[in-house]
């Protein structure tokens, strides 16, 4: 039993409390701009399921524990924490405290607005002495301004109340210990220590700095106060080391209104000195109140307009799937938003679940879908990579590997992860960063930037990958003892995903290098280095089952022992938790799309009836465990005209968290999966696929849906498309003409001049619709936690 | 710089005192009987390197950390504590403590007696204050009284001073810290409690419990005072929560002496009372006293003796080796004498190295020369390891397996390894306990250990290897994702070691079935399973590559790129402290023996021409980063008549703990290495195999080793070889006929009747000599640390 949302298009919204539900919906309803992020918890604070204020970049170091050391293992691990919380607005009501599990609750009201960008509650309560007001707040995270967040909270007495109201920043909220190891958890337990607290007029600073990573914390808030009551709000305010306190008291007579406007300002660095950072969230504050909360929320709307602009999917016939891609295109954007050159989390800043840290599905999942959407956004989190460059070459260096291998997990950029057969050993993740790069840079055209930063990472990725592989005695290029996006199988040789991957970062680097030599130059790329990345990548080995006629996940891979589905049973997925890794490594057992990733992601390398024949037996393996999978399905079976179970997979990441699929939505949102949401439709139902050659579609619409609209920015313009099951129509914004492909056909676009074409018309499989290992069929893996 | 002990035929021993040296010479000085463990720590405690009294079983839970936790990784690790420690006689000199760092130390001699089975010390000492005194002390670990050990310390005076003996029993002496985790610290830094203490008489007794493991200790300690003085020494004793202490004091003029016996007696256990405890370990004392220190030196000398006439290997020509060898056997027997149903770790009880860990090396390495020396201490150990057979049966289930797998570390039986790809998937534990079984059924005959626990353990065990196993197409048997005895490869697939070994244990399951059928019955096993285990058997896949000619370590492995051991400096080995895993298990190196283990062990699945490729193309990957490495070389060089290489392989063993070859000698001895050296020499030079066939022999002596004896038990009786490089002959102690091969030839032995032939003439190898990696030479390899 999950929260139920109500099924609209531009909002996501709740009717009453649900204690049970309160850390889904905290998750759900997380407004975020990529600096800040303010999980949706209740005004008051309380009941809560996980409290959450961060601030991204700002997280503790603690040492990780090992019961068998090794080399190269990382010493240190990076756990986001809880920045003070501005959240807080408490209410008593004629001095009794509100508190939804309290008196009564007569309404109760939560709505995200996707177009406003902001959280709405209302709800009318009644204390158990008998007094009712009316309460309506609503929460943003400036999108406009990096540092704010405000919150506008109206309290309506029904009848005569005296209000106060308590806003508060509250230091050192605990999180949940993501570690058994008590020093960890005591580490993290209070990781702030006050460095100042300050009131200056009605704004109150807390000044905080974390105990190992060294990096300091300014939250600054200010209060605007109305009322319609007949006496003058008293306003007090006061802080200590971990509380800033602003106290409001009024008394209302029935049907008068107090309401109180908070704007709390956050900056942290781990170099400024505590003074700057002060100053700074003071002038955010300051700023916020001179322009009103009016100003701020249309400014909010504003900025949510541009990005739908080109970022709205309509999707016409699907009430469902037209709400999740609309709700995970705003997660997205806000995850990433003013990110502004660091890291965006799984989670994004919705929950400390993976304890804060970014991976390889950024680039993988989620760039693409900011590259194509808000490629300003994308420019700032590729150059939060190559700020870690450094990193990733003193990583590769410890590894006695040449170039840079990119961190597993981090928040800094420094490797964080504690296992590594699923992290070290993952080195496609370099390709997924290189191969960002590249997306990047054809969509956009911005030479600058690969001039500056891309091209370095293409080299020093390509040259990681020359000093992984192995020539064989025919001539053949293979990386060994790799592991894949696949995490039911590691250490494996030639995993194909990787094995492509790498090809393309490898001819990436080599067109890099011949733009900007004078990048090569400073870097020591000489001709006989390129000719070896080149040789590489034609030599790559492809492993090919000939019996089977089919492709291998990884060399030797389809000899392996299927895993025994029958014999497992429902409650036994997800299977790393019932199961020990060696015996799923060794078996025939997909936790996600791999091969059939590289089916999409390397979609030139196979024939259609490869990929037939490769979807096929591997849809009988995959059991998705990881919600980095229903993506990937859902785009093949749209290619292979498996249109039903396109559309079931795209239904399973619509209720990923909105439905709380996987039961960890608690944690916070799955924004690679969400991501996925836009993929699946543009590249399933639009067949859109891009690479050297240019964007091309191929429009596959299932039955149920009607109409389908989406924009793809390119080279500063967007080009608009627009599905009927009989027609397609392609639209450019505005600058030089752009060639596209429809259905394999060449299309000239000229902006201003819409052309439109039939859609193509429905083909048949080549193969019977396939099928997944028993009660892993999309439907019916929503019956697991 | 290693201590130098000086080469004796029948001793170790050393002059002065080298405070650098101290933790190597406490473990090659160390004292046991497999159920007591004294280092060879000196008798007044300081300096020291490493404080350590163990008994066998006596060891503290703890939990285990992971920096990522994983299904059925084990929650709970255990580690070897030291129990109250017997040993400490602290001296004082007219009031000046005894202190071989204080004063003028004018002699010191440490000798340990191979044949009396005890550590004599003989110093002189003169203090600051100018007195002079001599002691000596002699030490020993009852081998015939299992709880006791005593030391006999004698004080002659060399001028007129007053004496005075504080002989103690000390409880909660810190260990070195196995872990970085503090809780773990915490926990085995103080880890007993006070149960009880008392003074009867002159008798003390200490009782303590483990806080978390919930075992009970009790240590007992009296003594025998006599002084050729005039006046009577005094002794007074006295017991604290963690201290037992007896004071003798007494005035002596120039040449009268003082002598003190102290008997400790040493009782532990889960379930017993600790006063059951006590009056055993009281009992063990008052024995002791009654008989008094000469008859229980005499017992001990005894005991050695009824060892040696078998155990014995005499090597003329080579005193270095001659003295290593019965060093070895020594350490190998006193290991395991008076176990009794107890592990043997890895260190023996000679420190607390693996945390007191016992491994599959025991039953590989040692529990053959225990079989052939002393079988009724292998017996011993084998019901140790059937004990355990719960545990294992257990942990099959918690992996999804049939049958039973045993723990790859463990005090108790339980699993307690902390990174599965070397523990867990090192399923090959399994067929060395099996082998063990069988090996020590073939030599003794001994039905009823098979009936009563064998058969069990080999059905067990078949089981096991069917349900890891996978039939190919073909009809082909496989054992995927499993490690093999080299730890740099992991996780690989059809590791030939593996294969074979469990091919063995699945052939010995059958027959054991068809020989117990009543056991078979109780275990449910049909006709069908034996069938199936008799099949996999037959099938069991051996990967050759065909190309090299060559068997492959496991599947696919010469085709992986070599380690670039020119590129290796000698400071970075062992390879494992400065190279990833990843990077280890993902090319050809070996850390130690593996198919050329599997050559030895499994030397009946080779032709001669296969081993010698094998040899010469493994010996160039095999860095012997493992001290378990060199056994299976030596063995082999001398099968492949490359006996200088053998003869290098046996020096480096010989010096591996006298020499501190590899640095960590403080940590405790290399039992399993120790135990090799006589497998180096029975099966390398005397080329003893051992097979269902029964032994066979084929003499090959090193130039310089002039006569070779060593004797063998064979169902009770004692087979004698004796070897010169003209005639071998072969002497049966007592019992039934026994058939041989004499190189290849039968050769029926009667008792009485010594059958003496030609020792076969030296052939050419059939390959030259094979070259290791640079820097890894046998005698190279000295030179790290």
């Amino acid at each position: 039993m999950t929260a139920a949302f109500r099924v609209e298009p531009w909002a996501v919204s709740i009717a009453g409390v649900d204690v049970e539900h309160l850390a889904q919906e905290e998750s759900v309803f997380g407004l975020s701009n990529g600096h800040i992020g303010w999980r949706g918890n209740l005004d008051e604070g309380d009941p809560r399921g996980v409290a959450g204020s961060y601030l991204n970049g700002v997280f503790e170091d603690h040492p990780m524990p090992y019961a068998e050391d090794g080399y190269g293992y990382p010493e240190t691990g990076q756990s986001v924490i809880n920045v003070p919380n501005g959240q807080l607005i408490r209410l008593l009501v004629d001095d009794e405290p509100f508190d939804v599990e309290h008196g009564t609750l007569h309404r109760h009201e939560r709505r995200l607005d996707l177009r406003d960008g902001t959280l709405h509650r209302e709800l009318e309560w009644e204390s158990a002495a008998g007094r009712r007001v009316q309460v309506a707040s609503t929460r943003l995270v400036s999108l406009r301004h990096r540092s704010l967040a405000a919150v506008r909270y109206r309290v309506t007495a029904l009848e005569p109340v005296a209000v106060t109201v308590l806003s508060e920043v509250l230091a050192n909220e605990p999180l949940p210990s993501p570690h058994a190891d008590p020093r960890v958890q005591e580490l993290l337990s209070r990781p702030l220590q006050t460095v100042d607290s300050a009131v200056l007029g009605s704004r109150t600073t807390l000044l905080h700095r974390t105990r190992r990573s060294g990096i300091h914390v300014a939250v600054s808030a200010d209060h605007t106060v109305s009322s319609t009551a007949a006496t003058v709000p008293t306003v007090t305010v006061e802080a200590d080391r971990d509380l800033a306190r602003t106290r409001i008291h009024v008394a209302l007579a029935a049907g008068e209104e107090l309401e109180v406007v908070k704007f709390v300002g956050h900056e942290w660095s781990d170099s400024l000195t505590p003074q700057t950072l002060r100053d700074r969230a003071d002038e955010a504050v300051e700023e916020a109140v001179r322009l009103g909360w009016e100003a701020v929320a249309t400014g909010q709307r504003e900025a949510l307009d541009a990005y739908w602009e080109c970022g709205d999917v309509r999707v016409e016939g699907d009430p469902r799937l037209q709400q999740a891609v609309r709700y995970a295109l705003f997660q997205v954007f806000q995850a990433a938003a003013r990110a502004e050159v660091r890291s965006v989390p799984g989670k994004g800043l919705t929950g400390s679940g993976y304890e804060g840290h970014t991976f390889w599905d950024f680039e993988a999942f989620v760039l693409p879908v900011l590259t194509s959407t808000a490629p300003d956004v994308a420019l700032q989190a590729l150059r939060w990579r190559y700020a870690t460059l450094d990193h990733a070459r003193e990583r590769a260096r410890t590894l006695h590997l040449d170039g840079a291998t990119f961190a597993w997990r981090t928040i800094d950029g420094r490797e964080s992860s504690g296992y590594w057969p699923a992290s070290t050993a993952a080195f496609h993740i370099n390709a997924a960063v290189a191969g960002a790069v590249m997306q990047y840079v054809r969509a956009t055209g911005d030479r600058d930037f690969e001039r500056d930063a891309g091209a370095e990472i293409l080299i020093e990725t390509a040259r990681l990958w020359l000093s992984l592989g192995r020539w064989d005695d025919d001539g053949g290029f293979h990386l060994d003892g790799v592991t894949g996006p696949d995490e039911y199988s590691a250490i494996v040789d030639d995993n194909t995903y990787t094995n492509l991957a790498a090809r393309r970062n490898l001819r990436g680097a080599v067109a890099a290098a011949r733009r900007h030599i004078e990048v090569a130059e400073r870097l020591g790329v000489d001709d006989a280095e390129v000719s070896r990345w080149n040789d590489a990548a034609d030599a790559m080995t492809v492993p090919f089952d000939e019996r089977r006629r089919v492709h291998e996940q990884f060399a030797g891979s389809t000899r392996h022992a299927v895993w025994d589905f029958d014999a497992t049973r429902p409650e036994q997925y997800p299977l790393h938790s019932h199961f020990p890794y060696f015996d799923l490594y060794r078996k025939q057992v997909a936790k996600q799309a791999d091969l059939v990733l590289a089916l999409y992601t390397e979609h030139e390398e196979f024939t259609r009836e490869e990929k037939a024949r490769a979807f096929a037996y591997y849809e009988a393996l995959t059991v998705r465990d990881s919600s980095l999978s229903a993506m990937a399905q859902a785009v093949i079976a749209a290619e292979l005209w498996h249109l039903d179970l396109a559309a079931a997979y795209l239904a399973e990441l619509a209720a990923l968290d909105l439905d709380d699929l996987h039961g960890n939505t608690a944690e916070g949102l799955h924004i690679a999966a969400l991501a996925g949401i836009w993929t699946g439709i543009t590249a399933g139902y639009g067949g859109m696929r891009d690479s050297d050659a240019g964007l091309s579609f191929h429009p596959r619409l299932p039955r149920n849906i009607t109409r389908l609209g989406f924009g793809v920015r390119l080279h500063g313009c967007i080009l608009h498309v627009d599905i009927t099951p009989d027609d397609t129509t392609y639209r450019l914004s505005a600058g030089d003409p752009v060639t596209v492909r429809h259905a394999g056909r060449a299309v000239q676009l000229t902006a201003g001049e819409p052309v439109t074409l039939p859609t193509p018309p429905p083909e048949s499989p080549l193969t019977p619709e396939p099928s997944q290992p028993r009660w892993r069929e999309p439907g019916e893996a929503r019956e697991d936690g």
